[in-house]
């Protein structure tokens, strides 16, 4: 049978305002047009309550400027983020092992916990340790001296490289590869490219996730560190000795070239880059294919490449089509200007 | 042996025009610099004619306006689509099942169809369903209530995520993740993200072909959705709720952000990406690095950051590199013009 | 025990000037603020002198226009290229063999060399050939025919697809393919795409590394050639056809389109692209992000979308941001300009 939680009890963990019929269950949520009669629907925008009137819905988290309604509603200061913690309550289940498969290989001197889950055709080396309700699909491989924390999820074929330490909570993402060799080479006068040793390895902190495909370079020395709350998309690529700073948000295809440190709840937008050997302040936003070149302070927004303040590059990119006009302009300008002085 | 397909035959596969000797067999293909004494091979351009003279081939495909020659040709509309054709018609083979595995595992539920070929430590959850004359090379993982269509290939160590629906004669290749989780969280007033659970699926056509190292995600709810015919190249993202629509082409590195609505025919070239939330028209062409960022009526042809249409953008961007030379006319105009007002 | 050396044979080593010490024995190396007492560090600047000066370490390798100082130094004419030298002389070991693991699955007439390392969970196709030295990850997928050539190191969770050739001391990262099918279609009149064929192969030269999840695509016929001492890193998109000369650096992300030749030392920065069809002569440099659509002499320096030399880029990049000051100087200028007229 399907969970199901009382609707005055869901007004209560989101601290809403529940105007409405008490005595709802709720087993189930989904978006206004999809959400059935025992579900719970939500509305983002107050102009938008038309959509809510015609749902199934048996009720609906809504702004707190809501007006009246028939449909039993709970009124949240932020509707978006009250539903995920909603959804997050409804799906809530206790973790049950589903213990380590028989063509698991491990290596010596290695530790897994008794309660971990681990899949099919996953390589561990020596001396890893794996905590309490970790998850670890199939084909994942895992090096030496690898830590994976309580409840993290490592998803298939992912590999983590030896010596990385994973926080609690984590999610990782198929595909990932978390440790692999920074990008180091020293030239000589033939220009032949010396590999230089990458010593140090990768730290995700708790409560990280890391979307599909992404690659997380270790340390040349130290540690490439990712802090706790930060949440990655796919394909995202962070070099060596890169710091990012707690609750950041990289969105996809990103690129922080090696040693950028990134401060805290930094969003660095779709395919925006950074150069290396550079400190980005807490809460700076990047938008989308951004490039940044230099350090910047706290707060900053930035656009375009090389990044310049985003109110600054949105004007002039609006401006961008309008060149040849502006050429046209000054040759005939230029003419005007040579007749006039010429008088 | 090698398959040998009579020269008449192939003109009337290609609907082309045979000059010359009608006895050849041909088996195999080649460009004009490779082709055997016993293989086809073909000119785009007439303009290239010499080529060809001086070809082993026994055979060639050119374009209708081809003049005389003492070589067997087959005249064609469209060398290059009939090429491809005939390519195709002499590698055909019928399906050889290879059976599957005795390393392979599956889970509970599962139909594995009689002939499908499935290669050593592939992973498949419960309840998945894998048609005829599928074939799954080594290291894939497939999870719960997986469906796979007839004659599908998937690569080496690519991840199906649970419920994902894969269409018939759909091709994956190595290192593609389908169904990860899409990129959402809602943020507190603390600055912690907390994850929107990601409930829906992905479902790919028939026909459909995605280059290596892709990334796919399931939506939030409902359906991330690639239609028919539609071809991917290598290290593509696409995130959750996008619709691309049938036949149309993502080149290598673009990026789809949530909810995008492709129409059918789209064409994204290299690096193009698209913000989220819009719709794209039937026939689109997008150059490559463009980012589009609004809504685009169909047989929109667009370039650039933000994209505009692509001719006043090569026309602007031909014109970015005197920009120097601009701000220095406009800094003596504006002398002159000083002088001049003043007298 | 950790390997000794001492200091005179390190100064020989990188044919520097040892002043100080000559007793000193070495058994590692760091950066100035992690080095410990028994191993040496290095000093790039010597205008960072003072971070030496606080060091712990036992020695130093330094610019040969260092100054006076008590501690023990080797003047090298680049430090950089020194400290690689020295690092990799101090972790050499010799090769050993950890053997084949039991889970291995080789097909017919392949030939595995008797001290090659081959981890679990690796699948190996028929007539592959890999020799003396070579050390496979787990999860790797080999196809028909590849070979690898002796010293050689694929790492976890790596695909090869059939008939591709690798060379010598050839480093491939976690989770790339090599060997994809190229991205080729011929398009018929209903708006179908048609693939054509993939038969070529790859082939990667000696010395060659490639960071982690790259793709690198067979050609169409022929071959798609990475030459030797090429370094490419993460995330990078290789399509049919290219040829990368030697000892070219490829970073981050970027993606060369199908049969773009370059010479050799060519150094394409993070997110870089050229289009295809084209050739980037050697020595050649493209900044991060920049786009190449033409062919390039050898020894261009170039940046921007479409790439322009990187000087004019870098000035125009500049201004930039003042277009609308641009745009509101011309507005004026027309008002004084018509009114000038108009007397």
């Amino acid at each position: 049978m399907k969970k199901q939680i009382n609707i005055v009890k869901i007004a209560e963990l989101v601290e809403g305002e529940l105007c409405g019929d008490e005595l709802i269950e709720i087993s189930g949520f989904g978006p206004l047009d999809r959400a059935g009669a025992h579900e719970l629907s939500f509305l983002v925008k107050t102009a938008e309550q038309a959509k809510l009137e015609s749902s199934q819905a048996a009720a609906f988290i809504v702004p707190e400027d809501f007006g009246e309604s028939e449909k039993t509603v709970i009124k949240v200061k932020d509707p978006y983020l009250a539903s995920a913690l909603i959804q997050n309550k409804l799906l809530e289940a206790p973790y049950e092992s589903r213990g380590i498969h028989p063509s698991v290989v491990v290596g010596k001197g290695s530790h897994l916990s008794d309660d971990c889950s681990i899949g099919a055709f996953v390589a561990i080396g020596d001396r890893v340790t794996i905590a309490s309700r970790v998850t670890i699909a199939p084909g994942v491989v895992i090096g030496d001296n690898v830590v994976i924390g309580e409840d993290s999820v490592i998803k298939a074929n992912v590999t983590i490289e030896q010596g990385s330490v994973i926080g609690c909570r984590v999610i990782i993402h198929a595909g990932c590869v978390i440790g692999s060799d920074g990008y180091g080479y020293a030239t000589d006068r033939l220009g032949n490219h010396i590999k230089r040793p990458q010593l140090g390895t990768v730290r995700i902190d708790d409560d990280v996730e890391i979307g599909s495909n992404c690659s997380i370079d270790r340390a040349t020395f130290g540690v490439t560190h990712i802090k706790s709350g930060t949440k990655i998309d796919n394909l995202v690529q962070i070099a060596h000795n890169v710091v990012v700073g707690e609750n950041s948000l990289l969105v996809s295809q990103v690129g922080l070239s090696g040693s950028t440190i990134l401060g805290r709840n930094v969003v660095f937008g779709g395919k925006a880059s950074s150069a290396g050997h550079l400190t980005v302040g807490d809460r700076t936003m990047v938008a989308g294919k951004a490039a940044v070149h230099g350090d910047q302070k706290p707060d900053s927004k930035l656009a375009g490449t090389p990044a310049i303040p985003a109110k600054q590059w949105f004007k002039s990119a609006a401006l961008f089509g309008r060149l040849p006009e502006l050429f046209r302009d000054m040759r005939r300008l230029k003419k005007q200007m040579a007749t006039l002085i010429d008088k």
